[in-house]
């Protein structure tokens, strides 16, 4: 097992500099009122393809040989990375395949062959996604890139923090949500080295809190088939993302379905950002955490705004027009 | 009646400074291949208050004498414009009254609320709006600022283009959405003078389309009850703002309530920005007015982001969950 290093974040953030959005970082004088912290808001959401993962995809695009470029890069994803690697391999202008459950969404769908992506069909299982992956990834032969479990995508995802460091003075810590980790480790990595004195934190849903039991139990628990709104954040740590969770975060705080929901009207209300309800997870625990973070200046990593503007997670009134 | 000039403006912007902010300019590949010219969106739905009116009203605010200042503001609205005279009447920390129809959401009350704002009720008519609020006018006595028919307001919203002309090189039009004619008034002053060769479009419903039907005719005509979902645009142009449209305006394009709502959701989803129906009106024109717009280089204005997230203009598919 290979444990990127800071060295590999700095290369990164060199190589994909011409791929990714150095993004902006916002804030609102209400929200901060609410947490009585001084939020900072990392908006990954503005990232090319809508979500972080361009940088570990890109990351890991770039890396490749010519020789393995010429063969492609497949991944298994029913969200943001398949988007974002399909986004990197066809600014490289090499082929991406994307193993997909047929029951994913026809936006999800749609958003990979906008960028170019080839998707393969599979059963809405993960022992079927790793076989048809498999498959491909022997013949006709194709880079494997996976979500997070690769160090090239953890150095990748490690340039967000390496940015926001930069763009924030005096910063007391840095909170993102936790799925399979990749943008954990990446955040770890970066602030560890470059600004040891800033805590870690990770953010879990309460319906898929695999993290926050593991770093309780101090081994990897893996989940039972987690369900939550936040769906970026249903896939299980892995070996490479555990070791820095349970190295380098100082807690991990979880969130039921509401406070997530909640907290994602929130940004949308006050921020007038589209986000996922993944990214609205670390605000969500931020407000039901008030004495940990009081008085602190504190980086939020909103990680992705791919939404289904059609099927959004709170009701509407009948008062809406239709269209 | 007073016309107001550049230096108006440029005394505006000096003046305003501390209380709004520079708003950025967003751009989307995905939205210009689609448009077929560059679009920059001028993120007025960032702006304090959520709106480009916190502009005009930070400008009449400031403007007044201390005598003035004493007995406060008072205005009629139902929207951004409470709030924008709200906000800027709590930072000066003046007392301001917002006469507001009884129907008017609990959304909107609260908004205005929020800033310390005072509400005033009225029935639900322009003459029950007037009367009211000229008795607030007259006894206790306070100083009547217009959403849009005042040369401080124009002044100030055209601090909005200027600022937009410097952020941007080589632009060809700047386009703002048109009700009262404030924002499209202001935008003018600052072109025309600023950057002449830059032409102005205003963008109007085709259902509150009185500006639209005066350009035609050549002089002004009421607008009989308009509706419209961009409810930020259903007022009418009055003298003042009816002068900067006759004389310096190139077109005024319009667009039905789809193209509206389907703008809206093109601009929510691919520039993740949370939008009001109004700011889309722009976008909707240049989409089906291609030919116009071809290989040029367009500002658009995004003047607001005041949205009801429980009531959105789509239909949402029932898989959504409840809170």
């Amino acid at each position: 097992m290979y444990l990127p290093t800071l060295d590999d974040v700095l290369t990164a953030h060199e190589r994909i500099q011409r791929y990714i959005h150095r993004t902006p970082v916002f804030t609102s004088a209400f929200v901060n009122s609410l947490a009585g912290a001084e939020l900072f808001f990392k908006c990954e959401n503005l990232q090319k393809a809508g979500a972080f993962k361009a940088r570990g995809a890109s990351n890991a695009v770039l890396e490749l040989s010519e020789a393995q470029a010429a063969r492609g890069v497949a991944t298994h994803s029913s969200g943001n990375h398949g988007t974002c690697l399909s986004y990197a391999a066809e600014r490289r202008g090499i082929q991406c395949t994307v193993v997909m459950p047929r029951t994913a969404s026809e936006a999800k769908k749609e958003a990979v062959r906008g960028y170019g992506g080839r998707i393969v069909e599979c059963e809405p299982s993960m022992s079927s996604r790793e076989a048809v992956l498999a498959g491909i990834v022997a013949d006709p032969g194709a880079e494997f890139v996976h979500p997070y479990d690769d160090p090239r995508v953890i150095a990748g995802q490690g340039t967000c923090a390496r940015e926001l460091i930069g763009q924030v003075d005096g910063i007391d810590a840095v909170i993102a949500p936790i799925g399979g980790g990749g943008m954990v480790s990446g955040t770890c990595l970066a602030v560890s080295d470059l600004a040891s004195r800033v805590h870690v934190y990770a953010a879990e849903p309460e319906q898929a809190d695999d993290a926050y039991r593991s770093f309780r139990a101090g081994r990897l628990i893996a989940d039972d088939a987690p369900d939550t709104v936040a769906d970026g954040l249903r896939v299980p740590l892995k070996d490479l993302t555990w070791h820095f969770v349970r190295n380098h975060v100082s807690d991990i705080l979880t969130a039921s379905e509401i406070e997530i929901i909640d907290a994602m009207k929130l940004i949308w209300k006050h921020l007038k950002l589209v986000v996922e309800a993944s990214s609205a997870v670390p605000l969500a625990t931020i407000l039901k955490n008030r004495d940990l973070f009081a008085g602190k200046r504190v980086g939020v990593i909103l990680t992705g705004g791919n939404v289904d503007l059609d099927a959004l997670p709170w009701r509407q009134r009948s008062s809406a027009r239709g269209n």
